[in-house]
């Protein structure tokens, strides 16, 4: 018999129809002699019914009283979850973040939590009941509501997993599974079987937006297996685990992509030491997000400096390079927001080298110009003209046979 | 400075518009150097809307997971008065029942408060803040969110005014204060200055629905000043004290009258010890509340025995009557659900004779024929035909000359 943390998002539950299918389901999970905690999120909609309110009322709403606000919309969904299974025969208890006792840091609207009470849950799990448990919110030592920001139920799942030492976190989506790239891209892409969580990060990271980046982190660091699924098919998803557990052996996992980047250039910067900092250090202030940076030393003593940063944040960070650009001398600022980022990930390019020469020999094959190059471990990334995004996904998909099940071609691991 | 505690039900916070509206009479309030506790309800029809919610997962939603639910209706208020404040420039902060600390007993869905922790919201007040709490709601011994029923937050506002020993408990609703009688019926109906606890008990519970029964009760127990007064429009409203401090000399407060009632008879009963127990036990069995109870021997020794009930419990006890008759050997079983109470309401009466013959005469000069009468200290009631409610209302305001301020025309108390 195995403890089984659920979790299932705000489209899972965004109706009374679709709150007794979740309910379903963990009877039958039940049934097959699993112990269940159930967490869920909001219903689809809630959320941004609140904010709505909120800002009728005051135009910068937040801290304390919005998570007294927000934190009811998940309270609803165990409440009513709880009825549903209950009306089934199954025994339900549900419980507020505050009322498991999920402790958390003071920093109201993106908290992070500190450490769970599970005495309360193991208790009821004892007693055979179901446990249904609030995503996303906690409480501070103060006794004041708190929420982990959005996205934050998978946080809660894995860490409940982690606190119980459950067998595994299942986290229910509206997707299938981690796929070796956006099925709407490349229409070969396959469901992974398994991943590592180093993997899984930089998929997140680079736009794979099927889980939370702080839960894979949490998962990774408690080593809590953790398993993707859809919400509404039956199917085994994706298992996200260590490397140890790891049977398929594809030197790349999958090709993530990010179309949400600009790209920023200052050119002909002489040369000198603390440039970087000279030019990032107003970036950063200016609370901009900087992620990949590349610098090349030119010919006459200058360098020239590209970064990336959230198109968002592009006019902004502009304004702070051009002011940047004449307090260094630099020769010229440049930037673009047509541009896309695509990243072959894979723990096993750790230990085989030619990726990277295979990566580019592909996007070379159809005159893909690669603007910036910028490698990890366990991923190279390459930012491109955004008209050749879909393009240059597919030829790497292809290039790297992904849309095949990997059958142990390389076991000297 | 003295210290209020104000009370807004669903309708004075119904929209942020409202809610609005609420914080700027609250900042006046503040203005004039008063403490503020403000009580809020749940935002009109939220409550409905959870209750609907639930019933789509559970045809007898109740229990724990039903508190859980409502609850939150209330907390989204508390949340959304306290962004309106701080949007002001007030401070405020928001409590939930459970974190003010208002332990109940663990009867869900109609808990009763056993203790009020004031700690919090003390130190709240020091601090120059508005405290917002969330009416209806609780928490038990073992940490379960309680609710104390339908129309708990007059009873969350009492409680907490005779806890903090506030110096005004203020309910703000859709009307402007009690009054004589329902001026839907007489137009002529005069607004109350004041009417003491015990008044104001009889004309809750006969159907003037302005306040809680429960929390008239419990502001009588703690001797907490209570003021009626409207949400949307000035005025002093109603203020329900002790008889102490009563200026006014009327004999007779006001006439409530109650159209939800059935009358049932059972006739030729013989006439022997423990009839009314053998008739109303099963009555009382089958959870049915009886309200007017009256019993006339008869000639040849048996007896007649007529109770009122709610009109939905009707048929329950019509047949569990038809039963009984049965055991019994009575003669005859009856009802009737085409019939209205009107009651005469005063503490004047308790000094004064003369009131019952008053009230009979001008019935009788109408012609209406009463079919019931039950008297208390401070009441009596009739029951007519239901096609006399208004004219019988009529007649015994005019009567009693309700329309005028009363004047110390009985000084002799």
């Amino acid at each position: 018999m195995s403890l089984l943390v659920l979790k299932f998002g705000g489209t899972s539950v965004g109706t009374p129809e679709r709150i007794r299918n979740v309910a379903e389901r963990a009877l039958r999970l039940r049934g097959d002699g699993h112990s269940l905690v159930v967490v869920v999120s909001a219903m689809s909609g809630e959320t941004d019914r609140l904010l709505g309110l909120a800002r009728e009322l005051h135009p910068r709403a937040e801290g304390r009283e919005l998570d007294v606000l927000l934190s009811t919309g998940e309270q609803v969904t165990i409440a009513l979850l709880s009825m549903a299974l209950e009306a089934y025969g199954c025994p339900a208890r549900s419980y507020t973040g505050g009322q498991v006792r999920i402790l958390t840091d003071s920093a109201h609207n993106k908290a992070r939590i500190r450490s769970i009470d599970d005495s309360r849950i193991r208790g009821d799990l004892e007693a055979g009941r179901v446990v249904v448990v609030a995503g996303f919110q906690g409480i501070s030592e103060e006794g004041a509501i708190t929420t982990l920001g959005r996205g934050g139920s998978d946080t809660t799942a894995v860490a409940l997993a982690a606190a119980l030492n459950a067998d595994e976190c299942r986290i229910y989506t509206d997707v299938d599974g981690v796929y070796t790239t956006d099925p709407r891209v490349v229409k070969r892409a396959r469901r992974l079987e398994r991943i590592t969580f180093e993997e899984m990060l930089e998929m997140a990271s680079l736009g794979s937006k099927v889980l939370q980046i702080r839960a894979v982190e949490f998962a990774g660091k408690y080593n809590v297996p953790l398993r993707v699924l859809s919400s509404f098919e039956e199917g085994q998803g994706t298992l996200i685990t260590t490397e140890e557990g790891r049977v398929e052996q594809a030197l790349v996992a999958g090709i993530a992509f990010n179309q949400n980047e600009a790209q920023l250039t200052i050119q002909g910067v002489p040369d000198q030491p603390g440039v970087a900092y000279r030019i990032l250090g107003p970036i950063a202030d200016a609370n901009i997000e900087v992620d990949m940076i590349v610098q090349n030393v030119g010919a006459d003593n200058t360098t020239d400096f590209t970064f990336t940063v959230h198109r968002n944040d592009y006019e902004k960070a502009l304004g702070i390079l051009e002011q940047v650009s004449g307090e260094l001398g630099a020769r010229n600022v440049a930037g673009d927001t047509k541009i896309a980022k695509i990243s072959v990930v894979g723990v096993g390019m750790r230990s085989h080298a030619g990726i990277a020469s295979r990566m580019f020999e592909a996007l070379a094959r159809e005159s893909i110009n690669i603007r910036m190059i910028s490698t990890s471990e366990i991923k190279i990334s390459v930012v491109v003209d955004e008209k050749y995004l879909e393009l240059g996904v597919r030829t790497l998909h292809d290039a790297f046979e992904l849309e095949q099940e990997p059958t142990g071609q390389s076991t000297d691991r």
